[in-house]
């Protein structure tokens, strides 16, 4: 079967793989539509590690192709999504709630990311074929009438964006302010507006963004590059400061400026891939005394959680296809990277069909 | 291998039944120790129907004598508990955090009670050998230096009674009251005192409990047989009112007395199995205005729930060993329940050793 | 001045009082729109106690006329709103965040119902002039270009009916369903559209308010006339129930009702006010098994929730006018007394101008 | 009356000042025993700017003198305490529960570190008499029966680490390491142990204050002069890590050491007061995907508060009285400020005595 495969940092190629074969608890998925992640970005530039060889990719629409002998209730040919995080939910860390964080099958547990799997430390869904690891916590059908384009931003960029606004506790009134409206930031200010924000300022730097930051939901935008965002955040609070601020890039500059905007008392949830250091500026930290809170936040996964945001998809509150201006074969993938790596011809995220 | 199987209403025997076979997920545990719940005497007097023939028990503490196929993480000989409730971790109702709500391996994923298992809809552990479902969220490895004594309590009793403390959001120099003091009232009272409550009040009318609960951790005991519970709790909170009342016995009177001795906004965790309806009395409740709460508990399971409970055990914080009185064989299994149904000779808890 | 005077059960007159004269923390408000409420058709029906005399209402829009001299941060001529309930602020209760129990100045802090006084304890907003007690915490003044019929509902109708939202937890992805859909469950509905439940159920028997439920956010509409509103409710989530039951009404039926749609594990958000007992039947409550939770809600109060509510109207995301179907002047308010207690000509909510 | 004034940084003098009089919602409050915090050596320091000539210290126990014209609900001559932290309860963060980040009288509401204003703002309690403002939020009455030294850490100290310990909303069963053991560390050691945590892990490098922590509930006591604490931390919990870290000096050292220990989806619970930026490092916050916390907390204050503390201190949980190592009178107080600054003779807290 066809994959995409990480060779070597700058080198992601379409190549050929033997068609796996699922273990007892796995279920092997045909895949209809998948897409890429800028998480996938970081692994082609050699700023994530993965072994050489690997399959990419963690955001899978298909259909089941076959079931592993101890897995119940899912009947082959149903059409399935997965979330790009696949816990065990046996794990001692999943039967806390902490999902993304699950250990799997170590004895342990507790492990940091190891929820994540898919197209990290085993294949991804970037491929003809996929399997899903502990299929019964992970399997979730897709609704009748709803499209694989609809969904396909449910496994990670919906679960991840809605995850930040979930972490930030945003309440009926408040104030929130988004740094950064990349495909998780325009869904963390979609988040935002679902959960009764009642003044969401957007800030990015490309009118584009900016003007699908309306389109989901905010009241406000902020052209960084034109206008300093913390001291229009404080303008557009009247002085007061948001109530919730979320980071969704992964910079010292929009994680400080997130700090910066907060009320006294205001909650950070952060959402970026850092690669550096951060710095909390000991001014806009109150010096430790301004009851502030930092949350950070790795996609949600799980059947359930899939369930829901696909809820939320057929509901019609969120326009989950806005989200996806390009399409590509699986034969086209490696164009697709580079459309999409870097952001050419406008684009959010790319659907791949194979 | 023996086993206490239920015959029909009022019959509990001790039989012989065939060695078990454990499935993929499932694993063999050989029972160490074990005990029986006030459930169990439900089901002995016909109030909860199970199917005759069914090994009862739900509370294990043994070795793992067999895993299946797809079970990892774990080890022959290995000394184990697992919950009385024993979720899948892979359903829906799971993943969402409520474990005993867990439809277990239904495609619905919710069902009520659908975590309790083990002598409920499967054999039990009040025999020689059990099988554990879903082993893998299930099994809990026993501490070195920890005896199969001080455990006893973990599956149900203790993970019941300060799950009734928990839910009631118990917050450092609260005042708490729990109605009735039997095992998983004075595990509340327990929970209460390690939960930071600051005024603890008990109340039953079996001296002895009373004794024992000041032993739990209570400040105050009410014999409710001289003394009217609700003025009594009102004048040890100066007129106030308690912050959380937890009902610990599944009657209306009890559960009352907790709706009337809360304090405005004040919250009451319900612990007891019903087996009629409730009365809200309308002055109780305010009318719907008092800003209350009233929450229900199914006894938390699943192994970190049971590492959590056992590490409380070790640290030497709740003297699980004062809740075990009497101490059987499982040959002599009959004699136990007719000891503990009737409550003879100041029984809380017996241990029964196969 | 004016005011609507409470003499005996079946009589509310408009009559004259002499102006009244603020106290050292209390504002004087010269009222410019207020509104009548169910409670206050409870009052005139003689099913709640107030003293003979009173003036009724606890609904106000105004302008400053004066401030006590211990009042600080506010300016005579701003036009303000406050709360149903005015919270003292500093009683134990409010100290702890249950404004609505607040025991206001008394020396013990709580007090059930305590934080509501207009119209209830002290003289009411269907007057000239208000008195606003402890007006440093209930004053919130009104946002320029918002008019006074906007915020109308802001300080009970919409208050109440989101703060039942908000004690159900709603989260994003919930089915909730809202049993009644006069003016608070109207508010309800559409505070569970503003906090992103998916799947909106709105059940009541009367077509204008099943068609403004839509208006309001349902997705599906129940005429429990027709259908019987429990299967409907369960055939709607598939079998699943729902994740949030409100009850907006005050009876058994509705009360029952919203229990039996809860899934395992489901929140019943109360929002009525009750005349009788309650009774909580055996299967619903999964004999005190399901981890269900009841919670009541009393109106909250105070002007930092009144500015958050206002902010909401401001953002445009709830249409809070649509709720006053009819306008009276205070000369008529016996009239519009008639109107609303007897729901004559679709009447909604009532707009009282002096 | 009698005043310890800051002068100048470095000079803290025993000086004259006229009696206060109090406003409207004031009180008077004859001190009768008062103490040096940390924050006032800041100030002695010049690490913290406050204006010359203003009386220092927030830990007030006395006697009600005077009560404002407006103030209700107390007596003249009852003993009382006010907290560290005196909020109106009547600002808009006050009433959202951020009684700490209070704007008090400010028409904005919210004011990083408002609360604070004994010694800060306005005269402090290191004087024979003191203003308590908004005398109804924040006065408080002792119980019967207990001395003033008792309660004398529950203004500030016990509020504190307390606060921490509930910051980090500690759960039966958790791990948890305290990061520094001075008064404040003590106290969030402390308060670990009231909420149950079962593997407590005190650190530090002196070892009075280690066999302190022992006292105040530490299972574990960890000099960091002699071991790695980071190390011992993950020893101590068999390579898991803590769910909760508390952070008790404000370093970046035990900041650090306090974010390395935690587990995947840990809580870091940050009490200490910074002078310097502090610096995340990219592995220990897991690059932002480890769905870690870092919650702030300034000292909680408001009188239901200091009504619970005391309610603690009255139950025998806290041995507030351990903390307090040396006694002094007013008139030695420049001597105290000594002693405590540098640390002398095994000072914790000093009593001082008007």
């Amino acid at each position: 079967m066809r994959a995409a495969i990480f060779i070597e940092p700058g080198k992601i190629i379409l190549g050929e793989k033997p068609m796996p074969v699922p273990g007892p608890k796995d279920a092997l998925i045909r895949i209809t539509l998948t897409t890429i992640c800028g998480t996938d970005i970081h692994i082609l530039k050699g700023e994530y590690a993965v072994k050489s060889g690997l399959t990419i990719g963690h955001e899978p629409v298909g259909v089941i192709e076959q079931l592993g002998s101890a897995v119940e209730g899912f009947e082959v040919g149903q059409r399935v999504i997965a979330g790009a995080i696949t816990p065990s939910g046996t794990s001692n860390a999943s039967l806390l709630g902490f999902h993304s964080q699950c250990g799997c099958h170590t004895p342990h547990g507790w492990q940091s990311m190891g929820g994540w799997r898919l197209g990290n430390t085993i294949d991804g869904a970037q491929a003809d074929y996929l399997i899903v690891p502990d299929a019964m916590a992970n399997l979730a059908v897709i609704p009748d009438g709803i499209s694989d384009e609809q969904v396909l931003m449910c496994p990670d960029i919906m679960s991840t964006g809605m995850g930040g606004a979930e972490a930030g506790h945003i309440r009926i009134g408040d104030s929130v302010a988004i740094f950064a409206q990349g495909p998780i930031g325009l869904c963390a200010t979609a988040g935002a507006r679902l959960m009764g924000a009642s003044n969401i300022i957007a800030i990015d730097n490309i009118t584009e963004r900016l003007d699908m930051a309306k389109h989901m939901g905010a009241d406000h935008v902020v052209d960084f590059s034109r206008t300093d965002p913390v001291s229009e955040v404080m303008r557009l609070t009247s002085g007061r400061g948001v109530d919730v601020a979320i980071e969704a890039l992964g910079q010292q500059s929009t994680f400080e400026g997130a700090l910066r905007v907060l009320r006294p008392g205001g909650r950070l949830s952060s959402l970026g891939v850092y690669s550096n250091d951060l710095k909390i500026p000991l001014d806009a930290f109150a010096a430790g005394l301004g009851d502030h809170s930092i949350v950070t936040t790795l996609c949600p996964g799980g059947k359930e959680r899939m369930r829901r945001l696909m809820e939320v998809v057929a509901s019609g509150r969120f326009d989950s296809k806005a989200l996806v201006t390009h399409h590509f074969s699986l034969d086209d993938v490696e164009t697709a990277y580079d459309v999409f790596a870097h952001q050419r011809d406008g684009v959010l995220k790319v659907a791949i069909k194979p």
